[in-house]
């Protein structure tokens, strides 16, 4: 294994080889894949997986395939998934409230990805002291406190533009590295933070690039 | 201007500065941003900036920066935002009702996003007929049909993993040739069409890669 770090660019075809594998196993019960029909279904060359798993070790052997439970296992290792984030989900707004639902049914019973909901916030005392599908709506006051004795290792930020901003430096001042925003807003945060934009505007933007 | 075309990933950058400079103006009215101020603001270097910026020809003066209103329609026309693309939303369900929603009310009355959410589809005899905020929502076997009577452009993808698949052969078949797709599966398209994936779970699973 190189010491030097991959492209964040790798990582993210980490999680779609992940994904495309786990699609795999549910319509398909061979053992084993080899690279042309993997790369083949996750969209990219065959020369560029190899490339793309080379950053974290050897996976599979020259001419034979990879075994598909094996290889998951591995990219999901590579991926820290084998770890256990509980999530907390701040906003608890239409598409807030939606999202949760989504992401409650999808991975409650799923162990491939280790995102538990655990906790929602909102500012809203109609919603506060609420539950969706069981998962508690906090009072946004309460979040540094429950950040930590919940042990939240990721937020979802679904609030509104103006109010992202201090939302985020209170989470990062109660330990969080790691949000997924969902408001149209660029959030500041120190090194060692790492948002992500889930940003329907920013999506639709590129894309018409291409049109 | 190059003939050679940018990296996807430049694109990305260009939705993101354009994103900074729209949430600039709204609260700071100067008219000059410096190319150091912007790509802080845009978490890049402002190596970076120039370098992203300068595949689409000369933007700003060496030593003055940039006009924000000139930089801003030139990022605009550089990704084709100065046209007009009427968009449609397949699958009426939780998620999709929300992201309707949250689409409608944001770009509405927004000049710089030209996505218009012109038709939802959904299977539900129930849905079927009705509106959100004023967009109607057709039976789905009407999609063929409603892309080319509504001249719809792009299409947002929001049912289950299953219909995926051949809601987007359907939507290829009758001329569309950009997806943003909530489905939590890769979909199949030939060469010229563009899928971009919004998929809580690649998103989440990409972030716990830093943690």
């Amino acid at each position: 294994m190189r010491t030097q770090k991959p492209p964040d660019i790798v990582i993210r075809r980490l999680v779609l080889y992940l994904r495309t594998l786990e699609n795999l196993e549910t319509t398909d019960k061979e053992e084993v894949i080899s690279s042309y029909a993997l790369s083949h279904l996750a969209g990219v060359s065959a020369t560029q997986l190899r490339k793309d798993l080379a950053w974290f070790g050897e996976f599979g052997k020259q001419g034979v395939g990879y075994n598909i439970e094996t290889l998951r296992e591995e990219i999901r290792e590579a991926l820290n998934l084998d770890g256990n984030y509980p999530t907390g989900l701040i906003g608890a707004g239409g598409l807030g409230m939606a999202l949760a639902r989504y992401s409650i049914r999808r991975y409650r019973d799923e162990s491939a990805y280790p995102f538990q909901l655990v906790a929602m916030f909102d500012n809203d005392p109609a919603k506060v002291g609420g539950t969706i599908d069981g998962v508690p709506i906090f009072d946004v006051r309460e979040l540094a406190e429950k950040i930590q004795t919940l042990g939240l290792q990721i937020v979802i930020i679904s609030v509104p533009a103006a109010a992202a901003q201090d939302i985020a430096n209170a989470c990062v001042a109660a330990g969080i590295r790691a949000m997924l925003s969902f408001a149209p807003v660029k959030l500041t945060v120190p090194a060692g933070v790492r948002v992500h934009y889930a940003d329907l505007g920013l999506d639709l933007g590129h894309l018409v690039y291409y049109l």
